[in-house]
């Protein structure tokens, strides 16, 4: 069996953001558990993916030959990755919005039928914990299955350096374990099950 | 392959409650998609399922050995189901206590790593689909995975009669069978799929 | 001008429940503050005070004369509350229901135009801070303010003794006083307009 | 007493957007309660309100000297404001991030202690209605008071015309109508009581 296209969503555009630590141990923590992280950062991924979005993909009128390579490029990489995973902050409890722009510019049934995790980290206390309860409803919504496990990471610049090593005795980071863990178990019977019996469209 | 058997949780239990309704249309909905239904009723499970509880399960001292003997049956029940299925009006856009009541008693790792549906009825214009947004997260957080389908019933009592017959044209009842879709698929990979490798738990 | 009247609602009637340190130190606090503490607690209220509501007041067939004399009562005091007070711990990320079963047998014109402040609690890192997400628009759906300022407290058992007493730093209990401060603002503006500005509803 | 100024926030930036037909219909409705409405459109406020926001303006480290003009003029604005109006759809059951990309720019302190509306609108028969759940939360974190009232348009096409003329019975409207009802008494309220009493900081 191929190895599993995982797509790390980084949840981040601002200006000395600490989610590189965590995008560096994750892409780490992924090749461990012998799957393929492919990382999809807003900062970097074309001309406009750091503007609002004002056309999803699915909305250009004549299928999408209009729309920015970029795009139809990325909406290709989400329909055929085996799970996803979220890197997130929490801006005044919610969703950032450099996350809630990328994923609402593909549709649905491009997300869909596939796990995803969730890790969230700050600089706080309570590492975005409650971000996790808008959070998961809207990736359901864009059809993916959440899976239970979840990672919150609080005080991330005391728990991993900035080339993503771990500088605490690694208490929180176990959670991310297991979060790779159930993707990684759903990815595989999702994707052994899919062979024979055609998911309901 | 033996029958999936579906927990059906009724999330309701005020007097006059239209979810008689939705329970009985569920009930032929589900054997027809050969699915085996187990209606969990907290009106009627036991002396004390119409309580506050006090005591979850999982907190009992010594074992469960003094909790309530139709508490430990459903919890059985629920270690052995394949899938689970949420019958459920909006209270204030919030989850009806009657459910939060009785699916807190039971601890998370009874419910995991089984899909989930979710249909809510109202006899208003908005079906409670606002429940949605809370209902998502909190099946989650218990463990169960949701399945991206989901059926609302706007007007239920001009939908369905009180055997359950459908008196509309049945519009809003084509997503249900949908739900009903997805947690069979979801529980029959999982079940395929479990045999040679073990969840992490 | 006469002393406000705060409805303390308490959010938890599990065995053992740390919700009474809290609802001690809470009673000092209010009167710190010159405000009068009104402590409701589901656990004690009346007969069926801690069962599944099956009939709301406001669905009562003629008027609310068949309705259990507790409720008439309760009914009526938070219709004269200045203001809501909610202590309340987290059960699976979601509202305590028996916070919720008590709340929904009133209907929102008794809440309606009252500020209300949240404290949550818990033995664990997060303080229940999650619960906060579903809270605060359920108690808006009922017709309350939020106030803008909440409290979270995290290890409730080194915070606060049996009776009440502070036993760490305090660090997390000033949150409390900014809280009550709010409430009391709110409730002194609405109150000193309302007497010549009906408001609308 | 001067005019009660109200900021308008257009939470939609996509081609085609509908929500130029509300708009039109609130600026006229507010000035018929004698309001005076502030349009805050992202799509047209500054050369980098269509960016995804890299610096809120109080993360400039020398105070804000070197953000946009735009950013700081509308900052004085918020502060300004003596209540604020959401004008809202819903992108996959969440938040615009036209609108939170905006809305996160800013310091909760700019935004707290004023009423806040909430009017949802949406081509479907539902209204954006779910997005309440997580917009309610959101700006209250932002400090605002959301007030108990909120609108909720499905079929805006079939209800305003592109001038924002009413073409459908107007039932749905009536509930905006009591919205602005609410925001003006609580920001009278406020503005009354503050003068010799400041608010809690």
């Amino acid at each position: 069996m191929s190895t599993l296209k995982i797509l790390v969503f980084l949840g981040s555009v601002r200006r000395g953001r600490m989610i590189e630590r965590l995008r560096k141990y994750i892409e780490t923590a992924l090749e461990n558990h012998n799957m393929q992280p492919i990382i999809i950062d807003p900062a970097t991924l074309g001309q406009s993916s750091m503007e609002l979005n004002r056309i999803p993909l699915h909305f250009y009128a004549d299928g999408d030959s209009d729309a920015p390579t970029w795009m139809k490029d990325l909406n290709e990489c989400i329909r055929r990755a085996n799970g996803f995973l979220i890197l997130c902050s929490e801006y005044n409890c919610g969703i950032p919005p450099a996350l809630s722009n990328l994923l609402n510019t593909f549709p649905p049934w491009s997300y869909k039928h596939r796990p995803v995790g969730i890790i969230t980290y700050s600089t706080g206390n309570f590492g975005a914990v409650r971000v996790l309860s808008v959070l998961r409803p809207y990736l359901n919504e864009l059809g993916m299955l959440v899976v239970p496990a979840y990672a919150t990471i609080p005080l991330i610049q005391e728990t991993l350096d900035e080339d993503g090593n771990v500088i605490s005795d690694g208490q929180e980071l176990k959670h991310i374990d297991k979060v790779l863990s159930e993707i990684k178990w759903y990815a595989k019977a999702i994707k052994a099950y899919v062979v024979n019996h055609p998911i309901p469209s």
